[in-house]
């Protein structure tokens, strides 16, 4: 294990009126019984303040996060037109929380901030001001100069991770979506993702399969044969260490977990109903594939619940223990 | 609670290379560690002693068992055309494995016995003797005079019950398999079955949505607001307590699970996958809508494994600990 990374965590609020800044706020209140490294929040103060009553240190550069940590919650600050109300999103808002991403992407970018951390955002109210990628991870992803077909999203728990191939689609486009070269490119993503960010250097790779038992031999479905075993033997004759394809419903029990470092599953449903089953506190959302360490929590900005004092900062917390680990990980490797 | 019922389990012995005949003489061995009522096992004598070498007592009459039962293995005997072979599935092993099965049913369908459980089976096999079901639940309903399409499988644990809409189909044809009718059947089976075997007056359904995030209100697929909310409505309507469709990812975790006594799932892996994740070694597959009750363990028949002493029994006790529990509700409310 190397020493802690020089630099704090750069973290965004998220979508102001949500439960991002009520999260953030309550891990800084915690952060020696959470176990967190230094991190700087970027936003707008007022957001803080509607949910949380304790100490802000605005700084204008994340290397003075660390000696303000113990003083206050390191922000840098930003100015929203006007303040936001908790559980009610406006334009305003969704303007602050996309310069706060971008804000925080430029620090990891830059070497000013060890990883990213984002807040839960809304994407209605970022494409209501013109906001044209799917989510903030093809965001992140353009950011970094990296296709988003090149990156994966890894759902990581204390005994599980998992990478979804294909993630918001109807299910019944998921067939169709599925092709060997996506199958190989998420799940390259996923082994680098594995010896980049978790620090393990021949990672295992199970891959499901589509249909009930893997297909059963062709029996229930044909997408096994033709397209999944395909993408296995081609990560294989790369030296990787790949298995499967597996029937899904018999991967997620402890021993089957004991297998393998990353489960590479077909669709959204397939890869995070056994993560949140297993892990729902601590799920954390990792983006792989990108030059720098991004997390979030797995949850969203649940408005129905925001000011209320309500929300549970383990998910966020979580966030910022991967990204830590990730970042001290990558910086021992260099 | 009630008495025990009066009478034995009728335990078919599954596919006699199968590793049913280990886990059932197992589970007579830590009759009283598994907290174990009396059971007669139904097959082959040269089946279990192929595996184990302890007492067998065999009886003309399930009666008998009660007071055989601390002196050996209850057994009504079949005489296969030859004697099986671990691991080596035969057609006289075949004929064997279905005939247990067809008496066990007849003695729960007489009141001889209290409940039946069944092996695990190799349906290649019983395909290969002119067998023409599904599955073991299909034929079970055929005999007891029930259509298959209103029974339903329902996979128990400690903590989670799933019923599956569709069961073993390729994943691209359960969109279109979907329809209100069969989602309310299957839920009017699930909600009755847990009155009866679980004893629960009104219980609590949570039906999932078929796309991630039940569809994002038709962003993410259409079958929620068409099929799904029509049955949920249909079933509301008959009085029952019904919720949906839930996004399937959020459903599973501990505090979702308090929400409900079972979820009804769309297809396999949505309900196989958070059981097996969950409870692995005690998930209970379990027919509902029957007259008699019908309990199995949730695993095959391994015939890697089998003769080797490496089988599990625990998922066989966890089926006939629950079709005793579910024969004495029934009893009491008879």
């Amino acid at each position: 294990m190397s020493a802690p990374p020089q630099y704090p965590l750069a973290v965004s609020l998220g979508d102001p009126a949500g439960i991002g800044p009520e999260v953030i706020a309550k891990c800084w209140d915690n952060r020696d019984q959470f176990g967190l490294p230094a991190f700087v929040a970027i936003g707008d103060p007022r957001s803080l303040a509607n949910v949380w009553d304790g100490p802000i240190e605005v700084v204008d550069d994340p290397r003075q996060a660390d000696a303000a940590f113990d003083y206050g919650l390191p922000l840098i600050q930003l100015n929203a037109a006007e303040a936001d109300v908790p559980g009610h999103p406006s334009v305003a808002g969704a303007h602050t929380c996309l310069d706060s991403l971008e804000i925080a992407v430029g620090l990891a970018r830059s070497g000013s901030a060890s990883a990213v951390v984002t807040g839960p955002v809304a994407k209605e109210q970022l494409y209501a001001i013109g906001f044209q990628h799917p989510g903030q991870t093809e965001f992140v992803a353009e950011r970094c100069g990296i296709s988003p077909g090149n990156v994966a999203m890894m759902l990581a728990g204390p005994t599980l991770r998992t990478v979804p191939v294909t993630t918001h689609l109807p299910l019944v486009e998921v067939p169709r979506a599925l092709s060997s070269a996506l199958i190989e490119s998420r799940g390259r993503a996923a082994l680098r993702g594995l010896q980049r960010n978790f620090g393990i250097l021949e990672p295992r790779l199970a891959v499901s399969g589509l249909n009930p038992h893997a297909g059963e031999g062709g029996q229930l479905g044909r997408e096994e044969i033709e397209i999944i075993e395909r993408a296995i033997a081609a990560l294989a004759a790369e030296g990787w260490r790949v298995s499967g394809p597996h029937p899904a419903d018999t991967m997620f029990h402890d021993r089957a977990r004991a297998n393998y470092d990353a489960a590479l599953c077909m669709y959204h449903d397939q890869a995070l109903i056994p993560i949140k089953a297993l892990h729902f506190e601590e799920a954390v959302n990792m983006t792989l594939g990108l030059p720098i360490v991004r997390t979030a929590p797995d949850h969203g900005t649940a408005f129905d619940i925001a000011g209320q004092d309500r929300a549970d900062p383990r998910p966020m917390a979580a966030a910022m223990r991967m990204a830590a680990q990730s970042a001290a990980y990558r910086a021992e490797a260099a």
